[in-house]
């Protein structure tokens, strides 16, 4: 399975208008394309955007930032499932401390999401939650302490073993990425030595001197972890 | 001003994929040409097609369904009004009945808004909610109370008026739009003709058998009452 | 432990005023007090008045409905669980569909009821929201299709048996509660047999001609389905 | 009107468990006693302690902190208006920036308050929020920017003097308080001076060395300031 490679998200959030978006989406996908054999390269953004960032690249996984419960009918300002798929998008953030979801509606928008085939990329605040998510099997867990994001300050050592480990026990199929606090190519670099199979960052790129080049040397530095822990 | 015009609103919130919403889009955006100097129609649409929208059809004012009050930053799924002002976007529902917001909120919305120059179209739920409403001096009011959403049923004769006079007594600025289960030419035709400014549709078209024709149809009724109005 | 017991959960949510609670609450402390060898009854009630079951009747496990995780500090109209320990509650509601609450708030919510000493009683709507929830170690889960609260109608066979086998498997130290839509001692009787640890009722009683008269009947059909079961 | 008199509200919010609770209520209730035909004195509190409030200490006026828009009923955790009525509670807050309400929700609450004669203090956090709330008709408006709260900083003169006038304006029948940041008698006396119905503290008094004495002159200054505008 393509998603099973070791993977890099960039995920803006909603720091960019569109024009930053599309050039720096260019950089993401010249890296996808470069490196397609190694790694996935996915790239977030505002459902504003996804259609364009669709057409335009065809080697980064276009993911969206959440998806509603709710079929096609009613609901304004709302995002039905099937108008992600309908328009290509690949895969779906859930759960982002920034837009925190039952545990019900969270169950169900997992179970939705698989049944259009958009791979899931599920947050999870602490242990006790990283185990509770791992049992709904989503593709990806990402372990992200609230009070460390957007800080600069990565998980600790420990934290990242501990939810490594407890994750793998819990359920060995799903890729676990690490990505508290990421702000430079070593901690790209240091993560995946850790034993995640994935990590991504927002401030630590689109608040760079260099945007670009910084997220390109985090590729790059991911590609070097792989290949040198293999 | 060219708001001030009557107006129709084609509203299918999240009922229509991407082809069905171009489809019906391009009929309200040739109706919108040819009866430019007379009405504005409006199409709003779930954030993932409104660029599109934007794009192809110049003579409807493309609405969103919801804004956020974030600035750009963090923020995951949500909607930065800067964003909409950025691809086009002329118009936001706010408040609407599936998607409500705080009073602070709502206050800060439609003043992030006007500044951006976005058209806002605020929805109240009942009357005391409209003569509160009115003093946030949003463009467009829609009085719509929300057990009749959905339902075919229309706004009885003396909510209407009751309504219309409120607001008008409030601030004569604001443009009233009265939409209470309008499933019909005539239903669109009778509430002009009642007082209001504008109104619109969402079940009576999408549902309809034939959602084109009955677009369509609206739209004329809308114009032949302004006529007749005059 | 004294948890441990088969239990009967009365849970009146929000229908009742402060003497109807107190009465029906009476008739649940004295067959609390007669069958406190062989189970445990637990009665709810809104937070205004628990202070007063708990002085008054001390046989029945108080529960409340919801608790917030705040700190003692700022909060309005909030529940600070410590404020529940502070009076004597012993057991609290969580994440009930009628109070849903992320799933990282849920996460932190048990660990905050457990430091405290509370016994917490988890609502679960699906299967798979009983297997994620039983990773949090609650004392007790209630599996109850939302679809079917307040319905009379009870869970099927096969439901049952599924979330019985499943929470089972997933943490053998959880009770697990079935209770939708038990109308008649009758229903008590059956779900016990069926493997259930516990059950409850609310429209049952509260809309029962002689709403004391049923709960006695279901307690006593609780305790004789416990003694047939052994 | 016994409302029409200048006010004080001590507004621990969820800072005190039940002893401090009574002990500080205590004070109140002796101050409210001893000045009785001057002014009014509300002291709120957490639905958990109201009862033992209203039935200990007459003099006071013991306001709840939220209200939900529930008929008795379904509901977990949530605040029945009709439950307050039922056990001697005489007034409530509404929309607190710590547990803010739709608009639509808030026109409701107000709306049912005042069926049941609990009087209803409508926080505003801003100049154009306390003109809408105006229209409700509430019978006092709490202006209190949510950036000041718990900062101890005061609202500026300006501030203050343009909500005041603002609501005198918008309906006149509304009693204004104004509490930004009150942490000493001073600020009291100034307040008060300045136009403003009445006022209230949580933190100055909760955290102050002798949150008694605070209290205590709080108190006196009100009522020294009462005095000495007239």
């Amino acid at each position: 399975m393509i998603k099973k490679k070791p993977f890099f998200i960039f995920n803006p959030k909603s720091y960019l208008l569109r024009k930053e978006t599309l050039e720096l989406s260019k950089v993401a996908n010249d890296l996808a394309n470069k490196y397609k054999d190694i790694i996935d390269i996915y790239v977030t953004s505002p459902n504003i955007y996804l259609k364009e960032l669709v057409d335009c690249f065809k080697y980064i996984k276009v993911s969206a930032q959440h998806i509603d419960q709710i079929e096609l009918g009613r609901g304004m300002g709302r995002v039905v499932p099937e108008t992600l798929k309908d328009i290509g998008v690949e895969a779906t953030f859930l759960n982002h401390a920034e837009h925190q979801q039952s545990i019900s509606d969270l169950s169900r928008s997992v179970k939705r999401a698989k049944q259009l085939g958009i791979i899931t990329i599920v947050c999870a605040d602490s242990i006790d939650e990283a185990r509770s998510i791992a049992t709904f099997n989503p593709d990806i867990i990402l372990c992200e302490p609230t009070e460390l994001i957007g800080t600069g300050k990565v998980s600790d050592e420990s934290y990242i073993n501990k939810t490594n480990s407890i994750i793998r026990k819990a359920n060995k199929d799903v890729l676990i990425m690490q990505a508290a606090g990421i702000s430079s190519a070593k901690d790209v670099y240091r993560t995946i030595l850790m034993g995640a199979d994935g990590t991504g960052c927002t401030s630590g790129i689109v608040k760079a001197d260099n945007p670009k080049k910084m997220l390109k040397d985090m590729v790059e530095s991911l590609v070097k972890a792989v290949k040198d822990r293999n």
